[in-house]
């Protein structure tokens, strides 16, 4: 693999600088003011992949954002590797709290990363990875050392649920058609700690409203007597945790399943700090469910998170007004088996069920997903563990991880085909949040990992 | 008094026209942004003093917004109103809701106001109610019939807790000298159910911020281990309030005097219809602390409502962020004796007691009053009930109101003078809300009544 390493090192700057393109462009999937940069980038991808060298790459239209999808075809006795990822990003506010502004990528030395790193919204997450994947396939391809047929769809609605890939997998199922799905969307310990995520949890998420009052009133004339949609909002909240900090919509824990003790041992064995993690985030201490430990809520126990809350004056100084409506959007992170129509159906119910009289509510789902577990004795998970451990020199750890990709499920379920979720992200790299970065080290990394994944995967289905 | 009901005729358009001329200045007092308008809105009304006929007037700077005194001295043996009023307004926000542009005024015929109302910010609250004081003057003046000495104080801070005027009031106690303060910033409860105000709520607002981790983080990868600072807000405000709607700070209600059995039924006495109250409001139900009635709970029992909350990701679409901060604006209507100083104090340490670990918690104060009751049996008041029979044909009511005027309580404090609350809203008003109006009803039969109270008050004190 001499001539990889030496086409990588050679044309190290010319990668960055093309991903610094791909970072400018502002492609934020849930502000339809965004709507023409999802087409610039989606275009800017099938430009890079055409000049990459696969066969073919076309830009497929979607009731949403487009699907860039591309392939390289080398031999039908040869497996077939379908690279997923995303080119639409996270919204960028807060802006204030941004060092320097989202969509001007510059490299900055941190202490996690004594080499630089790329601060940009997507350097992470997850145009910086799906970038590894373009660049490792030209890599290969012009080394002449692409193993096996290659298939890219790297989509526009990850941020926003997916709502339209299923869709487009149904329709194209023979077109995407391939044995293993390959994806870097997740993160690993740290950088001389490697881990592949063997798991995800799924999402469900909803936006409420609470309506009081026909109009918005003075708070003196009234205050008192009508009941005060932020006030009851509040409370309604409160009510959807208990004191253990457990769930209390009715069914919610119902097809939880509580992992044994075997997997339990396992999760809680992956190298973690709780001082280190509080002081990370400047926490005088630790919340969740009673009962278990910070690992096992963050990646094996369902949540219900507040992700934003609005209602009444939130101006300058103090108005009195006792207001007409009050909102919040709300999610909940699942773990197998539970499913999150399901989830989105009980929570329904159960918040109007507990709405108080004087006020009507209102439920709206936003996007969900279904939580997965891969299993780790397969061929596609041992050529994910061979190929991290020669890159990084270690064994990496399989860990469950937090977040949700939504369309791991899917691929299950419409393409039966299993996936790896092979990425090179740190949990400190603030994605999703102001000041998101990627390690340099992180990209190159990834760019000479992927390559040995190609190889093994292809040797050990031979 | 014909000569004066003349005049009042005959300049009918000219005194409606001059109210639009201050309407259209759009004098927000909470937002510094409009600091220049103020100034504007101030040397406005001084001009129009002017040319109504005071012999002085002059705008007095203030740390905050200018003060706006004139005076009118006929014989030093007859007796002295000081007419207090506020030319600042309430923010105009959520302007979406108002059918026509707030600082823009038109007259349109409503349900409650066949006549016509005008609708602006301020429109009642309070430039309407105290411009009707100085056309009063005006006409008085000019027909000859002033029966004695006259003094405006017109602030710019009432809606931002009259913060600078008592330092004011206190500097200029000797020019502010009287023997009554007329205040028009109330309500009647009908056109044809006049009634006058003799209590008001004290009011305690502050701010409350809560803060989590130190940066907004992902959900997926956090949720569940770190405590999210809106689940937390969301609890806390929750627990402020009881099942029977009772505010639990300590020491809450230690100071709160419950109404005697005969003022309890005058209260109730009022005509008052709860079917009307929700059909107007659109709710199905009233609501607020277990023992009392709809009138007790919005004027002679303290309240706690959240007027603001804000945090998280609140734009279009989905964000699965667990959020830094959260944050609300809450406010205290307070009843005899309860004095807001101590009551945010309370509440201050009361708040800070309640943040569970993982959250730190701040609480900043905004503008407080003090609550006020006004004897009915004084030469004061019944000048203005007289004046009343007389303008609108019936005995007016006396009822306690829910709103704040947090320098009446300071009038008597720093003056030694009593206050009359002789106002001509109406609660469907909207004041505070979008599409605040007036009725032209309201601002005539105002200006007719002014001048009856000066008589009426100039004969009883003879």
């Amino acid at each position: 693999m001499d001539a990889v390493q030496n086409y990588i090192k050679t044309n190290k700057d010319r990668f960055l600088n093309e991903l610094f393109e791909l970072l400018r462009i502002p492609s934020v999937s849930a502000d339809p003011r965004h709507k023409k940069d999802m087409l610039t980038a989606a275009e800017w991808i099938k430009q890079n992949l055409s000049i990459s060298g696969v066969d073919t790459v076309r830009v497929y239209e979607t009731a949403g954002h487009p699907v860039v999808y591309a392939e390289k075809f080398v031999a039908s006795n040869l497996p077939t590797i379908l690279v997923y990822g995303h080119y639409d990003v996270q919204p960028a506010d807060p802006l204030e709290l941004w060092d320097s502004p989202p969509f001007e990528p510059i490299i900055k030395k941190t202490e996690i990363h004594p080499d630089g790193a790329i601060f940009a919204r997507g350097s992470c997450d997850d145009k910086g990875q799906v970038f590894m994947h373009i660049k490792a396939f030209e890599t290969m391809n012009i080394t002449g050392h692409l193993p096996c047929n290659v298939k890219f769809m790297i989509e526009g609605e990850e941020e926003v649920g997916s709502v339209n890939l299923e869709k487009f997998c149904l329709e194209h199922k023979e077109m995407l058609a391939c044995d293993v799905i390959l994806i870097s969307d997740t993160s690993i310990i740290a950088n001389n700690i490697p881990s592949i995520t063997t798991g995800l949890r799924g999402l469900s998420y909803v936006e409420v409203e609470v309506i009081g009052p026909n109009k918005d009133l003075h708070s003196g004339v009234y205050g008192g007597g009508v009941a005060n949609p932020i006030n009851v909002l509040c409370a309604m909240i409160a009510s959807l945790q208990d004191e253990d900090k457990r769930i209390t919509v009715d069914g919610f824990y119902d097809k939880v399943i509580e992992l044994e003790e075997k997997e339990k041992k396992a999760v809680n064995s992956a190298p973690f700090d709780i001082e280190e993690y509080k002081k990370s985030l400047k926490i005088n201490a630790e919340s969740g469910e009673k009962g278990y430990s910070t690992i096992e809520r963050t990646s094996t126990r369902p949540t219900l998170d507040v992700n934003g809350i609005w209602g009444g004056y939130i101006g300058e100084g103090a108005k009195t007004v006792l207001p007409s409506k009050a909102f919040a959007k709300i999610s909940m992170r699942l773990v197998p088996d539970q499913d999150p129509e399901e989830i989105t159906d009980l929570f329904k119910k159960h918040f109007m069920k507990i709405a108080p009289p004087g006020v009507s509510v209102q439920v709206r789902p936003h996007h969900g997903g279904h939580p997965v577990v891969t299993p780790i004795d397969t061929p596609e998970y041992m050529a994910a563990h061979l190929a991290m451990k020669d890159a990084f020199g270690k064994d990496p750890i399989p860990v469950r991880g937090g977040g949700s990709i939504p369309i791991v499920a899917l691929f299950e379920k419409v393409l039966k085909v299993k996936t790896v979720l092979m990425g090179f992200g740190l949990n400190s790299d603030d994605i999703h949040s102001p000041n998101e970065n990627y390690g340099l080290f992180n990209f190159y990394k990834g760019i000479e990992t992927i390559p040995k994944y190609f190889a093994n995967y292809t040797s050990l289905k031979k």
